[in-house]
């Protein structure tokens, strides 16, 4: 591990070699990625927390999809492994010891990470746009090393207490459905209107519960696969299920979706106001172009391709359809907790495998092959803690 | 009966003197107030359905307190009981006949009433703002005839087709619901943010129903009576409610409404974001402000005096509170329709007490009499129509 | 002129072959486009003003981009010139005749047209976004007649007063100015902030005033065309002109407009909030996309192609951009009337051509060959009336 | 001297007995106001600029009614006058010295000052409401020194570079523009439509020129003196003035200035959509309530008494119109500089009077007795720098 590079998923000005151990000497298992597209789980340094740090053990992280991307093609977009990186940004864990100036944690706290820490300066920051900092250092996008460890510093600001009646499970599904809640915010769902959830994955899933306890009725979801559907129809009973054709051009396939909005036979109006796109690829996105009503929003929550074609410019145009990107969240997590802790939400059943950390490559491994009908696969740590 | 003014809850071009009597003579028991404030069951004329128009065997109307105000004090506003009228506006009911052009229902449909009939062409109208029509042709509102009678005129417009399993004591609760719809729409509530509800009556009630089911948390509800707050709690479990001490000042009652939010610790963060302020009474409105997080919103969808004093001025100038207001609703029978369908809200142990049309009387003073503890009382007319 | 269709610009339930023509015989000369790609100026019926019509005297007419469009190729996305129809929808006239119901207008009143009429009852027109109405009658538009002719009827409701300032040929530069309203109201520009507009053709043109008006600075227009460029220079002397150059990318020209900005070494901050792209040519969008600020707005104001590709997907994502669409306009000729008489916006110099009636097929030829270098060409009719 | 406060006007990290004095004797004259409501022209410390923070020499400060207010009152709301403190918050100056890690400054810059200090962390500032941060510094609000010395330190993030054809006076004009540039931005003024300015003032007329700046009109402004209402006149030519009349009520005055709007008599529609109250007096905060369109929105910039009273509240209900408020500015100084450097707006005939910093305490008692038709009076120190 001399070779191991300084964890730099920390603020800019106590990063490099500068960098301190922790004092007592503690095994961390962590789950690399290379930049050969390989991954491998060995024992990283523990770092002593810094100034307004804390020192965490992390009990379960959520594999993303972005984590399989980085693995397999070894970048998304500008974002590129160079080199040796720990993965991860879905956790949640306990604090094990506080850095200096920290009042707002004592060890022993129960708490979900928000993984990436923003400059704070930039006019993006102090606009309350933190999500769009050019400079994040976000938790398991290199050179940042992420959550797949056993023991990880963060900022302590950018860690919030779990209230007792959510689990650490729950704790780490906060990071993706802060995408989504990001994403119905600035779509704006209302009570008693229509919506669409394209795709039926982890985000779509998460895009169906916050949908409907936003109130947004009736609900659509669509995919491709009937298996995917089902379990969308078990989670959410009042949802109506659409399994996408892949004979059917984009337009057939929206009128088909409208068609299962026209309530009392009210047309255009009956017509869903907003679809969330959570597939990112571009059938998808056209498919939801052609389904929104006239006037509506399109909200683009997934991610895809660099560039985009066919889209339907003169109906989008026609029709005066907003076409909404996200990138991220800003201040989902309080809000978040007070849903799972309230019971306005309860995601528990989207936990589909749950793998040790010492297992974590299986992990990403069940993940990365869909013919496992996954959806959320976690990465545990029971174990406690001894030092 | 010979002097009863005729139906003028229509439009202008097809009122007065011309309107036609229905082609079958029918019992038509209806509920009138009088310019010296007394109330009357009486006969009341019923006529052909003009051009566009229904003519509705009325089911269901709740009583409402503008009812009450009217009876007993003559007067809302510049709104003058100048002569009889039959009072209701929250009715729901079946077609029995179509006048000339409708094409969107038939005899047999069951509907709700939306009860007032803007002008369509005004630039309010033209700009979606239907509800403050200057124009507006309000049923229950002196010279335009309410529901509490039997068989009354509608246009078809304005009536909306009720679901199979909506019933009709739900299809009248749209009314009072569209209310809140409205205020909830324009205050902007959003999932995992706290509200607090200010009074626990039927306005209250329902905007706590329709908060919880948009995902507003945590909720606070307050009001004077331990009784009205106990069934809040019974009807929405996970609200938290607020005796409000009479003892107190705003300021100080505010005060103890906030801390109720004070989840984790977080101080101002986690004050309610938005007010919803549904009793119109002065210091109601004044503690409503008090208790708004810094940069929130303050709804006032109760009515109340002409004039209010004690508004904390300087209070609202610092903390960039919005002080909003609504005057009825638009555009809410649909996604109200959707709600109850859809069962994302049920409403129907708000019903207290049912009387039948012929005791409509006994509905009124049951509804003013507060210490009868209703919430909402509804006059209902069950019998099959044989004509 | 027997084969002479029957003018079907008025509401659906007075055309057709119950049009009553004219009291008094009056020649009537007409720019008709055929379906067979000509056009020709012929004599045309005059109609009686139906209720709630005027006739007009109609004194200027614009040539816009989708007259020569639908004259060379037959047709825009799905609207289709199956017939002999009369072209123009940029208009002002004087009032020669009410019909029954006309209050709001007298004989000899001066006014502007606008020309589509929506159906008023659809739920996007009782909405406020009238201009989304799928049934409207839009003058110039198979199968409605335009506004190419001397006498027009057109409902007295879509017609606007011209105060005494305004002339005829400001008058009919509303329409124009209109849809650039539209998209800057919905765009949302703002004092002091920058914008970039695409294109410096007369929508360009006018949204380089119109954004001028509102304050937005600094302001920089783009185009190909260097004299085009010359023109905005003179016409709005504060903005800054970009040529934009065919052998660069659009990222590498999204790239030179940003550094027009960078006030003060501000970077990022200094780009601008909102591009309003006035060309929909797809190559435009794209440099749009790519120069818009990190949470900005790219406004599509002009048409284009059915699809559009290329579009920079994972740019929009990630720097959270809103691609927003304008269909035409709505409630903008009273702002836009304040606007000219009270010397807010100052159109005239965009006039570069004049062509009397008789001579129309001039104009049509002048507006559709580029080297002209036109910016408005308008048709006009000065005599004055005799009837 | 002995009993001078350290300056506070600087985070509290560096405040108190730690600050250190600045290496070069200097000589600083300062306007302070006391605790027993007198005013003194003394010498005042000199500090070196701490980490992050500049040495100015403050070369213009505009004399605010706030200045009035503490120094006659000893407090506004809860900000009390405790103890000596340097007035002073509308200023400009020259960068002297650069402390450590200033990189965005050298010394020689010219700049304006935002004299707010946010603390940076709160979850307002976080959001983008910075100006409601509870933990603000402002200068010249005790205990924080202000800008009436010639020397003063501030932190280099809150200085904005002046262009080089922006004066010094105009520089100093940008904190009480930044008031009226956030009403406006809250407010939302639109192109070609009305509004009005309550309040002739320094700040009305702040408002008078950015709203017409951007766009809106016809503008009415409203006073109770005359000779404002010329100044106003001659500012913005194209200003209707209304001097209110004290013998009526404020709706018959409502009902005068909304005549004024009256185009082509089209009645509510032409009503002002929104009206900027800047006097913060009761009787005209309830005037713009009656004047503002329905549906409108009236912005209360002016700040008054503690408590308002006579609220017209079921006006306000009916008409469905907001009552915004706000709290100062943010993100104002760029944009406010922009329109400064770009000849959009003009403020230099606003400053009526200056005072060389020798004769402060004339420049408070000319802006304190309204007898002298003042509008700004600035206080400068024009002598060149020699250290």
């Amino acid at each position: 591990m001399t070779e191991f590079l300084p964890d730099k998923s920390l603020p800019q000005s106590v990063n490099g070699s500068s960098r301190q151990a922790f004092s007592t000497p503690l095994s961390n298992l962590s789950l690399q990625v290379t930049a050969d597209h390989n991954l491998k789980l060995v024992e990283a340094p523990v770092y002593a927390p810094a100034k307004g740090e804390v020192l965490l053990h992390i009990k379960t992280t959520g594999v993303c999809g972005s984590d399989i991307h980085f693995w397999r093609h070894g970048r998304i977009g500008s974002l590129v492994v160079e080199g040796d990186c720990i993965l991860g940004h879905e956790a949640s864990g306990v604090v094990l010891e506080c850095g200096e100036g920290v009042t707002t944690l004592v060890a022993g706290d129960r708490i979900a990470i928000e993984p990436g820490v923003p400059c704070g300066t930039c006019f993006l920051c102090m606009d309350g746009r933190y999500n769009l900092c050019e400079d994040v250092q976000f938790a398991g996008v290199y050179p940042y090393h992420g959550t797949i460890q056993r023991y990880k510093c963060h900022p302590a600001k950018w860690c919030h207490k779990l209230p007792s009646n959510v689990s650490f499970a729950e704790g780490a599904l906060l990071e993706p459905l802060s995408v989504v809640m990001h994403g119905i915010k600035s779509a704006g769902l209302s009570l008693g209107r229509g919506a669409v959830i394209c795709g039926a994955g982890p985000i779509g899933l998460l895009a169906l519960a916050a949908a409907r306890a936003s109130g947004a009725h009736p609900l659509v979801i669509t995919d491709l696969e009937p298996k995917r559907l089902d379990f969308a129809k078990k989670f959410v009973p009042t949802v109506v299920t659409y399994q996408v054709d892949r004979n059917l051009e984009a337009e057939a396939n929206a009128k088909k979706i409208r068609a299962l909005f026209d309530f009392e036979n009210v047309g255009e109006y009956g017509a869903p106001e907003t679809v969330l796109e959570c597939t990112g690829v571009e059938s998808s996105v056209v498919t939801a172009a052609h389904t929104a009503r006239r006037g509506g929003t399109v909200m683009v929550i997934g991610v895809g391709k660099e560039i985009m074609n066919n889209l339907p410019f003169m109906h989008l145009s026609l029709a005066e359809i907003d076409l909404k990107f996200i990138n991220r969240y800003r201040d989902t997590w309080p809000a978040g907790l007070q849903c799972l802790a309230g019971g306005i939400l309860d995601l528990k059943p989207l936990v589909s495998h749950t793998f040790p950390l010492e297992k974590a490559l299986d992990a990403l491994h069940t993940c990365g092959d869909l013919s496992n009908g996954s959806i959320k696969v976690q990465i545990v740590d029971d174990r406690d803690d001894v030092f």
